[in-house]
């Protein structure tokens, strides 16, 4: 089948082996997925991804430590349209749309749909889903808006992971998808202030219409002149969701004292920090990555009650013989925040 | 009167102004004065000190924004004989023996006794206290002994910002008397295991003493070792008292999945962390500086009550004139955990 591949290491399209069912699982028809900002990293990062797995404890055997050298099918933020059941699954028919946590068990362990060797991504034009882990998507609801629950639940889960509270305030540095999913988590959480930062205009927009009270231009106010500004005593919290390096520095300057940090910026190099500053302010840094079931199946629910209004977002897109100049696209922050792929389209 | 005092930034032994005290101050003669290893670094890091309090919002008006050209006298870490009451002054009586938080109520402003150039701290023969802040040492403790107060209550806030629950286990990177801090602070929260590391045997003893289930030699055992044969479902808190570059990359390797991290050693320069690796572990870094008053009571209480030995901790005591050898003692890990500065010994 028809896939953009990483293949030696370039972004390719071109032919990948047809997925076929095992045991629990569903052969899927991928309708739409999402270019995640960790997928161009991940191109460029992919033996520090991997070195960071088995750094957390990953055992050899797990099929989470996959080889930068082999062909890998990235794509990990969609909704799909079931073709045909596996032996032993059950609970889902042809034709139904779903949308799943990527994340398939297979004989091996589990592995990461997207950021596996063996079992292509949604930049394919089929998958194979864990038949138990699918959510079906609600009548009414955009399929390619469904592809979205996964980026938004990122925001979820880190909001989670704050537990910030109704009467606290919420910086949020950097308004690519993953800042705006935080934003629209803020915003459901109804905590006091939310002020969002990003150089782009069109994602301070963006910001702005998912719930952000205010968007800055960090060329006119800094993070740490907004935070003196809108910060009392009823606390802040900061959230980095930029990923590169100098940006927790960043946070930890913008933090007022006894605030927290939330980490939600996938940062693949090393980064500088000044831990005297964290004692002086008695900072908590917490890092956020993922989100668990739960919050996955509720943010689904958010957009289909129309909660999350996740449109606005989808600015491109590409059938599978554009994923390669999509990549080039989402180098420029001010033209895109997400583009969808959609095999139909070509 | 006599102090060792930082003058020209070195430490020397001289003659400083003798110190009157004002409106609900009362002025004291030092008995005991432990030298703190944050001296030692504020020697060379003045300006880090300056730079980071600034950094964390105290105003310029602040007497905490301490000069490091002008005359310092250090000590923070003390016990004292009340000499006279100052106007207003109330609830001590002369020649009552205290303790107190270093921090002095003055007309400009709370000043830091031991980082203040108009305050003196404990390495001189004289202070003025705030009458207030001052704690009575109970009768039948030694007031050598008493002035351990602070630098234990800094283990004790460590390990209730922890919030460590007894089913819990720590690892205790650094046995100084931080560390050391940490472990009895730990012991008294009666967690489930306590794994403290350091190279220094006698170090690792004085751990043992305060009630580490065990003390590594890190040459031996790895904290990421240590880590992995200890953590359980339970959780595990990673306590980093070492403060030196690259001891936070340390902790973030050694800790597991899901682990708390609190930096209670202060590292003044700049250090590099791997933000991926915080990520896929889903880390939590709190950083902890000093204590509140009811934590420094509470510690007073618990060194009066015997529940925290400290005389095993006091490897050392000199006269003022001692104090600039001391410092250069410090420096070997070795041979000593706390050195009190006692004026009375000339």
């Amino acid at each position: 089948m028809r896939a953009a591949v990483v293949r030696n290491r370039q972004l390719v399209v071109g032919d990948v082996p047809e997925p076929v069912p095992g045991p629990g699982q569903v052969l899927v028809e991928t309708i739409a997925c999402g270019i995640c900002g960790s997928d161009l990293h991940g191109l460029k990062y992919a033996e520090k991804l991997v070195e960071a797995a088995r750094a957390s404890g990953v055992p050899e055997s797990s099929p989470i430590l996959f080889d930068p050298e082999r062909d890998l099918v990235m794509g990990h933020e969609f909704s799909a349209r079931v073709v045909e059941l596996g032996p032993g699954a059950s609970g889902l028919d042809p034709g139904d749309v779903v949308v799943s946590i990527p994340a398939l068990a297979t004989p091996q362990g589990v592995a990461v749909i997207g950021y596996s060797n063996d079992y292509p991504g949604g930049y394919a034009e089929r998958m194979v889903l864990t038949a138990g882990m699918c959510l079906k998507v609600p009548d009414g609801l955009d399929p390619r808006h469904a592809a979205l629950t996964e980026p938004m639940a990122v925001g979820l889960h880190a909001v989670n992971r704050a537990a910030i509270q109704p009467e606290e305030s919420a910086i949020v540095l950097g308004c690519g998808p993953v800042g705006l999913a935080v934003v629209a988590a803020l915003r459901l959480a109804r905590v006091r202030r939310i002020v969002a930062a990003d150089f782009s205009p069109a994602r301070r927009d963006l910001a702005l219409g998912l719930g952000a009270h205010e968007a800055v231009d960090p060329n006119r106010e800094s993070a740490v002149e907004v935070a003196r500004r809108i910060a009392g005593a009823q606390g802040l919290v900061v959230f980095e969701a930029v990923g590169v390096p100098g940006m927790l520095d960043q946070a930890m300057r913008a933090a007022p004292r006894s605030a927290r940090i939330l980490v939600v910026g996938a940062c693949m190099e090393t980064d500088t920090v000044w831990p005297l500053l964290g004692l002086t302010k008695e900072l908590t840094i917490s890092f956020a990555l993922g989100y668990d079931f739960a919050e996955f199946a509720r943010t689904l629910d958010l957009i289909a009650q129309g909660d999350i209004d996740v449109a606005p977002l989808i600015t491109g897109e590409v059938g599978i013989s554009g994923v390669p100049d999509a990549f080039q696209s989402l180098a420029n922050p001010d033209a895109h925040a997400k583009i969808l792929v959609q095999p139909a389209l070509g």
